[in-house]
């Protein structure tokens, strides 16, 4: 089972204070670029892989998606999901993402936001979402980027000169990295891009489009924080169709 | 018209002597990986751009292939390679990668071995090979890694604790990067892991692998100062159909 740091007291305080906690969707800067990867929602059945305290479903079914699963391993964040969500249509359910039963054809878009880089399984979670998916059914997620994950030591260097740059070692060897983010000892599972599209690919998925994520410029002039992250991207983005 | 390093005597001086200059395609350890993403080569039409000495064509002569077009930019290449294939089924021409009009399903295996970064319209050259190759058709190339061309100061740090990094920076700043390399100012273009993939997408492909390639346990024994080459890879290889 997947490492449910979610529950972590302190990683869960933590994380409640994050600006993609507390303003949703638009409080998460990879969203726009996430959102214009997904397929009409309306009418759809929408799952999401991960659904934390609910936005994505909260938005989804407000473009007009018929029935919405979210899928979380959190007791703490689905509580607050379904609290903010008095809607039939949407269902959370807690559920490990490294044994899944969805059924067949069951969904029209499976959707993951910084979820699938905790599952160390992926490529039986991405089988079972393609059997999952409907016929032209769409797979569309997020994840930390590979070049993120791959450092020993992840956090920006200066040179002598005073140039920053990202340490990247280690990048092909895959498997676990523990980080000290929000709480001690957060356990992510670092594999590379190829494999993360390779593993589509032999799950008979058609990648429609990759997208390695960093700021608009817009973006760094309303929060100059951001502007590292275009020397290394911070977020992979992937849509694939069945 | 994409520079024309390898005329330069300085650089053509010193690319003849590396290992995969004398040694042919035994001579790049990241040879076997590329070799096993090709199709079947048996009475198929073969197009190699930047071709360089020859050996594909030769090896892929060897292979059975019917007819070999290999292109490239380097005189001095192209008539080493004429004078070392006697063979009417391989034809050498000179070619800018930039401008080729190739006509229409003419072959069934488009290959290049790290030639496409020094290309600056690559969209256009997708399209161009796309339209070229037969329906089932297959495109499978290699570049240097965008990891690799990425940096504004290419090569290993070491950090206070003698870990050797690659130092990442400027990955999402897309276009040319000068270094020296053999000689000085050799321009390639850096473009991002996920742009080479869309634009592939974008001109019809489908993508049925991508290797970021780095050496085997085998390779470094063999030859340790590949080590290095795990903590970042220096190439990435890609397979797509048509």
């Amino acid at each position: 089972m997947t490492q449910n740091i979610y529950d972590d007291p302190e990683f869960f305080a933590g994380y409640s204070r994050l600006p993609r906690s507390l303003d949703g969707l638009d409080g998460a800067p990879e969203w726009p670029a996430l959102r214009a990867l997904l397929p009409p929602l309306r009418g759809r059945r929408v799952l999401d892989l991960g659904c934390g305290f609910g936005w994505f479903c909260r938005w989804a079914r407000e473009q007009g998606a018929a029935q919405l699963l979210g899928l979380d391993v959190s007791e703490n964040m689905l509580a607050r999901a379904r609290a903010a969500t008095p809607d039939q249509a949407i269902r959370y359910l807690r559920a490990d993402m490294e044994a899944l039963d969805l059924g067949a054809a069951a969904f029209d878009l499976a959707y993951s936001s910084l979820a699938l880089h905790y599952v160390e399984h992926l490529a039986a979670l991405f089988g079972e979402v393609g059997r999952a998916l409907a016929p032209g059914g769409s797979l569309v997620f997020s994840v930390e980027h590979p070049m993120f994950t791959a450092p020993t030591r992840p956090g920006w260097s200066a040179d002598a000169a005073g140039r920053r740059t990202w340490p990247l070692d280690a990048y092909l060897e895959e498997g676990p990295r523990s980080t000290d983010w929000l709480a001690k000892g957060v356990i992510k599972q670092h594999r590379t891009l190829a494999t993360y599209l390779n593993l589509l690919i032999g799950e008979g998925f058609a990648l429609t489009h990759i997208e390695e994520w960093g700021p608009t410029l817009n973006q760094i002039q309303a929060q100059p924080s951001l502007a590292d992250e275009r020397r290394r991207p911070p977020f992979l983005l992937v849509a694939a169709n069945r």
